[in-house]
């Protein structure tokens, strides 16, 4: 990935730097496509000052613009998404608890399980997997009191399975886009990451030719 | 998983443990179809003690027993990753170097990569894919200087890639075993992880209809 954004307002670098860290750590680093990492992975944001109009920090021009760049990055991160290889549907889990390491490992096991990507691409209303990834990540917490909510439906509660309407939630994964709504005991600390979904499509573009 | 295996000859229970202990470690903790655990995966080791057979600790007996579990495990562990959901090709890959944890989680990583396993279903002999595995289980080590050996053909020293020949390389990567060996720095440690393909099967069992 390569990024640039370009914009004509001055900002002291200090001011770019706090502006552009604050909002990747909401975008591109909330995002995954197959959990792969490059080397490439980049976003640059260059500030021209052509237009004169100056950004001062602490001002409520560097929040407006903050916001805007919020915004931007969410969109392209998000279409990122939208677009990896293959995708046909995208994924957001969020995940909420008390512990921070176990919230983020929690979030990036679901989000890169590959038999929740296959779920999420085939409109499989099947939370076993959500459970299974999240179990997998926190050794040593069975049994582990673990809410899950798809797409607003209710399917587990404390660790254990409740009854939910089955063609509501079946209705719901087919949908473009899915969310996935996960409880860890304790509560202070949320995450949330969008994921693509893994089809034919994923193969055959990184397997059926030779780079 | 469910693996059960049978013996008639008479163990202590600690023989029986300790014998079960080491032969899983080198066998079925040594692979991966797809990088997801299962609450039930589960290996039994039953010992009847029909035959009359005693067989003490430390004698040459529990030492002959042990191979021929370890043996049948690693037979079992394997033919588990060859049978993996749509599987079609096989990949080992070897980790050495100083740090016993970076070795297991460089071999992971590589294991349990997308890009890498479509590349082994394609036959593709893209090493880039191995370099990324690693650096990106290895934060915060560039450079780093690893050597990347596939099926014998050294594609990479210290970090850098070196001439080889392209035509063998693709014609040993289109084989049903591929053998990745990774050297990273310092030395003392090594594992393994045999790991499945991941092919346009892995994508119709695990999606293409609903559990």
């Amino acid at each position: 990935m390569l990024c640039f954004v370009q914009t004509d307002a001055a900002l002291a670098p200090e001011t770019a730097d706090l502006l552009l860290g604050v909002t990747v750590k909401r975008s591109f680093d909330r995002i995954s496509v197959d959990g792969q990492l490059s080397t490439n992975d980049t976003v640059i944001l260059q500030c021209s000052g052509e237009s004169g109009v100056r950004v001062e920090p602490e001002s409520d021009d560097e929040v407006r613009l903050g916001e805007a760049l919020d915004h931007l990055l969410r969109r392209l991160a998000l279409d990122m998404v939208r677009d990896g290889e293959g995708s046909e549907r995208i994924g957001r889990v969020v995940v909420r608890g008390g512990h921070p390491p176990a919230v983020e490992h929690a979030a990036r096991a679901v989000a890169n399980s590959p038999l929740v990507k296959t779920a999420l691409h085939g409109g499989d209303p099947n939370w076993g997997r959500i459970a299974q990834a999240v179990g997998g990540a926190l050794v040593d917490t069975a049994p582990l009191a673990l809410d899950i909510a798809i797409e607003g439906v209710q399917v587990c509660v404390a660790g254990s399975a409740v009854p939910f309407d089955a063609e509501a939630l079946t209705a719901a994964v087919g949908g473009p886009e899915v969310e996935y709504v996960i409880g860890l005991p304790g509560d202070g600390h949320e995450t949330e990451v969008f994921f693509s979904d893994l089809g034919h499509g994923y193969v055959t573009i990184n397997a059926d030719y030779t780079t």
